[in-house]
């Protein structure tokens, strides 16, 4: 559960860590932030920058308003498919109030991370007043799912689902959403013009790479501070998530790297970037509950098809300027498969609720509830397209 | 006060908590540089961001010199004005070692941030030997107000002021000694001849926004760390911080942004800036002792106030390249006042000293001594004038 | 020694410290990258960002593979020169795992910082595709030396040599084997035709010092976080480490600045960057074992030997574009001899193995060992060379 530990010493030691992680999380915005401006062309850097503040100011206003209450509010009327209560949250308890208010800042952080990742696939061409509208409801893709897999009342998490760091609601979902936003939006003008469609090298790679690294280290706080503590045996499950999650990043790009040049002769920084990025969202999953060697499989395989999936896109003529949908949905996609093969039992906190994989005897039920979550990302995007009608096309 | 837990289990807890969010407020200092990069001419962009090298260097030495001494001395002499000891901060007692220099590099990364702050105002047209004697000597202007504020013997602190991350000494100091630099020297060449006197977008917004997000997130170490440990009752007020900061924050932006479009029919990147960093001033004097929707009013006139600010320094031809003054000034006079508002009594920490403001029952009595810090403001100026006179003018 | 703190209730909180550390410390992968693409020319800097990619994902995978184990393994076969053991690290132990994976997750962060300084020597004129495969090898250089001065079983820990935070096996190692890599390869192409040798200004100074102060702050979570734990007297000297760092760094900027503008007439941002960067390096050996103002000493010296220095390598034409050699070549091999006569007893945790230095009535002993770190430099290079005529001059 997302409860802290009832112990009176390990509680503070849990807030230091959960408090230091959301702190880190939160600087993956300005990794967004780098990684989109320096995608874009540089007239539209600006664009891009204000989008991720917008992101976290209406996301977030929203987010503490009903976003926070609809995931994990636990008033009467609470049930499978959402939270009831905490509606703009506050606590007035002094003995409550340290553990509502370093989870919510927590939950925060993922929220904004998870609105953002929509704005780089929406780059270019949408115009700033319907970005904010949008920004504000496009809470609601995400916090329905959340309450799914994380909430105690949650369907998925009731079902066994497992999901470490969100790798259903915080990735696959907003890949979802961006490619959702990228279709029915017209491309870029111009864009599929020329012979070459796939985008080899940002306008400014320097920005690009300097995000990558923002990303990079976001994510060791993302993926380490989802053990949620560090008391008990948390703290061991936060240092084999920190290091499975450096080592699938690593082999993610070592295999990049060099499809890249086998493929296409050169080193291309984007093949470089969605190489490691696509490997760190397909270990989200399953950070805490892998061993590195199979880290570096779920690493490797994230990595390569985050870095073809761009190609096919493009060949459908789906304006993705950052990768968003290959990056966060490829790689989410085949993450929350990886679980149902590679997840083994957690001794220490049973963060797999009891569940193991096919590949360590569990059978077929995790490899087989796993793949709900794909349902997830087709039915929300029905709100997305909604939102995206109303707000996006005729905004 | 400023010591730390005496129980032996909780000491390196709290220590854990003070340096991390040491080391994370040391990364302000990039933010405020990329800031004021990227709202000057891109040929003055070297110059401000060695100023801000400098003010670490030639701040920081003068701080370890004298400055801490000044300030948290407590060796006899020692009086509600100034500090006496500690000069050349050292400690050769393996007892007492951790806590002097965990102290020590808390107090550093809140001095280094004060003296940046002015730096931006005199952008583009200080020479930088003068900047550096300036730098030196500006430690001078920090560390009495931090004294009588935060020093058990400070004579602001028996008065029952609050100020828990230093509204006063940081932001509402570093934002006057602004203005005063900034009217002191001459505008920049040719920055009032156009008709246009509001500088509406930087140079180089990309800096400029990265900027603004260092800065957000150094803001979460600043206003959490400064419950000064983590054990006991100090975790739930470190989240409650972080929580309403945030939120404070989130507020200011979504003010900002619509006020912007309201008034110009734009979305100006100085404006949403300014109204986000003005919202964060506005919460730093009351972040652990309100209430979240408390927190929204605050920053919503926060951002407000520090969004139009600007145009009226620039309607008396003061010319605040950055706009030092609206934010850290204005927004820190507003931060000061609303605690005399807002505060409510902390059971946990008596962080308030035992204060309510005048909405909690408490009557006016803080929210009469609150403004004593404006005389601060004023009285220092003083200082500041005399070297600004003598170094900066005639440097 | 290295092993985490036996007492339950310590544990986690080494691991929150030691986690944090980690994190903060890949950090100064995009600070090194910032640096290096500030410097060379504009053309040049992706490849430049790109080359600090591969050194975490090439290094990195050969680190995991057999580096981690050569260091730090213990295996029967384990002696004086290198571990055995951990090959592909893997912990399948549910007590064990989080010692081994918080120790790898550190070393890690520690061993891309190694390999990446020498990067930047070879910038502008290195085949990505040799670079690559210099990257995979160019751990063997860092890891038998890591064995030496940290595992319990290294030769020159049993001889009592001290180096806090890798003086030796990280910084002038480090920069020595940049001065063989760029010695190796020819100068830039016109580098030295005109009459100025030395580059005085990076080609975009704001990412140059950008990258110094993302440099800087990680250096707190290098030296601090190589206390290796907080619990127990730990805290006390990562409090000390903190401050004597920041001291020292401040204190070689100091002098930096002022040494410039004396023999120059100017404040040059290359001296000024390559002063608090070399101030950082000689204070690396020492920063929890001296006094602060013996750190003030420690980093002024630094600071001029690394501001000078590149002049010199200059006058030779060696084209070391980034000053890595000057830096942390004479940085390092400075802060190795000043632990000899600097370092001081420590009561707490006796961190300098019963030493003494000169200058604290340790007599000559210490002085006389550290220079066997000299004979490291000198001896790795003949590994170095090796690879450099294998893989980067005919790669």
């Amino acid at each position: 559960t997302f409860a802290l530990g009832d112990g009176v010493v390990s509680t503070w030691d849990d807030a230091t860590w959960i408090l230091t992680s959301s702190f880190i999380i939160f600087t993956m915005q300005s990794g967004f932030g780098l990684l989109e401006a320096g995608v874009v062309d540089s007239k539209n850097e600006v664009n891009i920058m204000i989008k991720n503040v917008v992101d976290v100011v209406f996301g977030g206003i929203s987010y503490w308003m009903f976003g926070y209450g609809l995931s994990y509010g636990t008033d009467p009327g609470t049930n499978p498919f959402c939270g009831i209560g905490h509606w703009f949250v506050t606590s007035k308890d002094p003995d409550q109030m340290g553990l509502v208010y370093s989870n919510f800042i927590f939950q925060l952080s993922f929220t904004t991370t998870a609105t953002t990742i929509v704005s780089g696939a929406m780059a270019e061409r949408t115009k700033l007043t319907s970005y904010i509208i949008f920004s504000f409801f496009n809470t609601l893709v995400y916090v329905f799912p959340a309450h799914w897999v994380w909430a105690d009342a949650g369907f998925l998490r009731q079902l066994g689902c497992v999901d470490v760091a969100g790798c259903g609601p915080v990735h696959l979902l907003g890949g979802v959403s961006a490619l959702v936003g990228a279709a029915m939006l017209r491309a870029r003008l111009g864009r599929y013009d020329s012979g070459k469609p796939y985008n080899t090298q940002p306008c400014n790679p320097t920005n690009s790479v300097l995000g990558l690294f923002m990303l990079w280290w976001g994510w060791l706080a993302f993926n380490a501070g989802s053990t949620y503590g560090i008391s008990d045996g948390k703290w061991k499950l936060a240092s084999k998530s920190a290091t499975v999650t450096m080592i699938a990043s690593i082999a993610g790009g070592v295999v990049g790297i060099l499809a890249s040049y086998a493929t296409s002769g050169k080193y291309l920084v984007t093949d470089i970037i969605n190489s490691v990025l696509g490997a760190l969202v397909s270990i989200t999953a399953s950070c805490a509950l892998v061993h590195p060697y199979e880290g570096v499989i779920i690493g490797s395989l994230g990595g390569l098809l985050c870095m073809f999936t761009p190609r096919a896109v493009d060949y459908f003529k789906i304006d993705d300027p950052v990768g968003a949908f290959a990056v966060h949905g490829m790689g989410g996609l085949w993450g929350i498969v990886a679980v149902g093969f590679f997840v083994d039992y957690d001794e220490n906190q049973n963060m797999s609720n009891g569940q193991r994989g096919l590949l360590h005897g569990g059978g077929f039920y995790l490899l087989g509830i796993q793949p709900l979550k794909y349902t997830i990302g087709i039915r929300m995007d029905e709100i997305e397209e909604t939102l995206g009608s109303d707000f996006v096309e005729h905004g």
